[in-house]
């Protein structure tokens, strides 16, 4: 049985609180926040408190605050010598305090409060400052993932470099296409299923070889028909953007 | 019954081959393409011809070759009257020849060759000079998609730009984050659950609602840290404008 207490409960850990809580050999001891939080319905027997110095004895603290608070928040923790161990992509094991063990639990997802995610396919990134509690982690992580992957810090942050590029990137050019239809008095449905294909295509073929488009093709009409439309739009730079380097990698790889 | 010849034989015209074809209410007579193509089993019963001169008769003649080549392409028909049609998104219905009644055929999908597509939910945006005409081709997409829609060629136009945004441009950044991880030797794989989730998220939360992330929330830290690992990187560029649009965008609305 691995003990776990929850400090904040933001997207992250609220969807980490959820899976952990609903695996056998995990127990949730208890959540702690800065604000009130009423824990509902199926939740309600777990033990919450918003007074840091009430936090109960756990095997493992899981952080899941904004970065930039993680440093100076777990300084202020009353205990010492505990596994604490924050849940972000961006920050560095050593942003941690040292008066405990430190460690990484980081979930490769985008989380949203109202949406459940299924974790089994999700990679957990775990990193620790020593062999034991890095066994530790790798076992909490496989209640509730098949896909626990040791990554240091350094490594870690391009990988989440990387997921920007992948999902607050691509999500905005969602938005730009849902603007654009907007305008047009279309409805963003038309745009789902090849958005649906697209994330799809490159579980079996490489982004290399799905890609497809007149920037690749360097179909000069097409983009100069789309550069017209876009005169005077707030999209447009990112068209030229994009679109010259697309031109600039199929060029080079014909 | 509803015949139908392909007049060109790339990816899109492939996929509405096979998915046609596949269809009791419709009957390919014939493939035309300029360079040979040998029909394979089960298909090799279908008469292929690469002589324009020899293009059998049909209720619909569906040209899928590039845009630039449509309109002298369907010049050199031999025949007139007939309804053609074309299947593409970024050319006009009169790019093609006013010696045959004019339509559009366009299935809002990214087709590759090996890669089969479920066509049922492919919206199929069709457009024709004469009512009977839009007729029969609601008629022929409604064989294949549960969403046959009429747009016109400038509506078509911006469907097409918001296309290439969340199907190019996306699979652009699928391929950065892939390179990002190649140089640290990360598997791409890594990254997939979090794109399928991406473009998941879209089907029940509005992009606006679904984004996250360092920009959104002007993370200053976590940003100057990306932008360090940046430095002398092709992806800077874009980097930093998708950066500043999120700022401004959830800057303004909140």
């Amino acid at each position: 049985m691995i003990n776990v207490v929850f400090l904040g409960f933001g997207n992250v850990n609220s969807n980490l609180f959820t899976v952990l809580h609903n695996t056998p050999k995990v127990t949730v001891n208890q959540v702690f926040n800065r604000n009130y939080i009423k824990m509902i319905s199926p939740f309600d027997n777990i033990p919450f408190t918003d007074d840091i110095s009430k936090i109960k004895d756990a095997d493992v603290y899981i952080i899941g605050i904004p970065d930039d608070a993680i440093s100076s928040f777990s300084e202020t923790l009353y205990f010492q010598d505990k596994l604490v161990v924050h849940t972000s992509g961006g920050a560095a094991m050593d942003v941690l305090s040292s008066k405990n063990r430190r460690g990484i639990f980081y979930p490769l997802q985008t989380f949203s409060k109202h949406r459940e995610v299924d974790f089994k396919d999700i990679p957990i990134c775990i990193e620790a400052e020593n062999p034991n509690d890095l066994e530790v982690l790798r076992k909490l992580g496989e209640t509730i993932s098949g896909k626990v992957v040791e990554i240091s810090s350094e490594k870690r942050a391009k990988l989440h470099l990387a997921a920007v590029f992948v999902n607050n990137f691509v999500n905005h050019l969602y938005e730009i296409g849902s603007e654009i239809l907007k305008d047009e008095n279309l409805p963003f449905d038309l745009l789902k299923p090849l958005i649906a294909e697209t994330a799809s295509k490159i579980e079996s073929l490489s982004p290399q070889q799905a890609q497809t488009g007149p920037a690749k093709r360097n179909d000069k009409k097409t983009i100069e028909k789309h550069l017209h439309l876009l005169v005077d739009s707030p999209y447009l730079k990112l068209y030229e953007l994009f679109t010259e380097e697309l031109k600039q990698n199929y060029g080079k790889k014909l």
